[in-house]
């Protein structure tokens, strides 16, 4: 892809990673946005330890999409209801969204209203929004979905995910109790805190490509536990058809897990029994995958799409 | 995916096993074509071994296509050379094809006039062609590129196929050489029956995707033997850029293998190492993988497509 014109709303580390991807493949950043005071008016090059830019980061949303960006990587926060006025205000500069935010990457199952109203605004404007990463957006939903393409039946659909969370992110790390006492944790999960928000959008987009109707999708989250001490998550989101489990999607997020690897398991004919080897880095990864989604967004038709619609992303 | 109407043009193994298939999804069958005597005359359900469905197999194409199928499913030959013709004849039927003619899967560079022929008769008709099936059309091309999705760089793409030949059907066989003596085997290979049609047009493919330029491929096959007899084939195809391979795909047919497996290995960043654990099985899959292709291919833009541009094919 040719260079194109980018900003960046929101720069933790996933939107940090982001930009400096967004760099190294020559794309031209107008404006960065982040409400820590510690990054505001800092230069977005030397956040990285890269040369300046000359693009100060800015709380002011507005004035950081003013340049009329082709296309915004979005990175603040997991749930819809904080991040649809941010979306919606992204949309209404005239721009295309790439957003990690998780309950994006398929809304339209147990957040419509807010799906609409993104869908409907992006209509307006001729952009198009798109909520992915490596987790929801990717393991546990897209390429389980390509991996059905050689069946003729598909009975049932089990996608493990291992990761060792010591090689990942301090937040990642905080997000799945690492260190924490059990009480904390459990009080983490009560609070919702603590866990992985992603696997009940994989389950709907799965779903939503295979034409299945899930009834119901129970989750649950129990410690990784050696001792009193919690190294992270176990997490199990259950999708039924008639009381029957069809999608089972089982994440392990631990400090020190062994085996680390993604695995798909399709029960269909011919049956398909796939391994990622070591896992993917899910922080690489979720980086690299929104810069490579940049070029099938842009051409994509105006609207709220989601990947499993999106012509296939590649580097 | 609803019921749509479709006709077969070629009725082996592959295009019996997607009659098979297309009845089992409840497409409506208008026609089907084949010039074997053996096959002519005879219904078409009762060919598959089913309750006679009042489509007689005709050798007339022409009568086949009268009834304006939605989808055409082709499967006669390999080259573009002989396939062009039936393409277009079905094209100006006003049908959609999907064919499993395996220089059409990416016949950009090697058969680059062929390829102007048909896509410009695509879109003159408003229908979509496009080549698939498991090899080229998946294993080696569309499911390696889907993985290069997490990446942030990537410095070569290695595919392993390894089929157990024993397991597939008889022209497969054949096609290999299993069974053969060697100077047979090389003859085969020098005239052009034995080996499989496909490696470059995949190599093609993920160069298409990844923006690569390949300089050179180079392809060779070899005998895999015990003593005199030949059991099947290793061929090698290469794509390289300033002498270097980036592109690597290493395919064994044969009978008896040990270990059939399918394996993507992406030397990047990060590096990403896949396994199918006992191979995707071809011959079920390229049947699977035309009827649910079907939708897709329905609703793409007109003219002359292949599976990295079209969206996510799935069950």
């Amino acid at each position: 892809m040719t260079s194109v014109t980018v900003a960046h709303y929101g720069l933790g580390p996933i939107g940090l990673g982001i930009v400096d991807v967004a760099l190294e493949r020559g794309h031209r950043v107008l404006g960065a946005v982040d409400i820590d005071p510690e990054k505001i008016g800092k230069d977005l090059g030397t956040l990285l330890g890269r040369a300046a830019i000359g693009v100060p980061v800015t709380a002011d949303a507005s004035a950081a999409l003013a340049g009329r960006p082709l296309v915004v990587f979005h990175t603040t926060q997991s749930q819809l209801a904080r991040t649809t006025p941010q979306l919606l205000e992204i949309v209404a500069a005239g721009a295309n969204v790439i957003s990690t935010c998780e309950e994006l990457a398929f809304p339209w199952r147990d957040h419509a209203e807010h799906a609409h109203r993104i869908d409907t605004a992006a209509k307006a404007r001729g952009v198009t929004v798109v909520g992915l990463g490596v987790n929801p957006g990717y393991i546990m939903d897209l390429l389980p979905i390509v991996l059905t393409a050689p069946c003729r039946v598909i009975r049932a659909i089990r996608i493990v995910r291992v990761v060792d969370a010591g090689r990942r992110r301090l937040p990642l790390q905080r997000k799945v109790g690492a260190g924490m006492d059990r009480p904390t944790f459990e009080r983490g999960v009560a609070e919702g805190t603590i866990g992985h928000v992603g696997l009940k959008e994989s389950i709907a987009m799965i779903a939503d490509s295979l034409g299945w109707t899930v009834d119901a999708v129970t989750e649950r989250i129990d410690p990784v536990a050696h001792g009193a001490t919690v190294n992270g998550l176990h997490q199990v989101a259950v999708g039924t058809s008639a009381g029957q489990p069809i999608i089972t999607l089982d994440l392990t997020m631990a400090v020190g897990v062994s085996n680390p690897r993604d695995s798909v398991v399709i029960d269909g004919e011919p049956p398909i029994n796939v391994t990622v080897d070591g896992g993917i880095h899910g922080d690489v990864a979720t980086c690299a995958l929104a810069v490579n989604a940049a070029p099938i967004v842009v051409a994509a038709p105006p609207g709220l799409t989601t990947v499993n619609r999106l012509a296939p992303i590649h580097r």
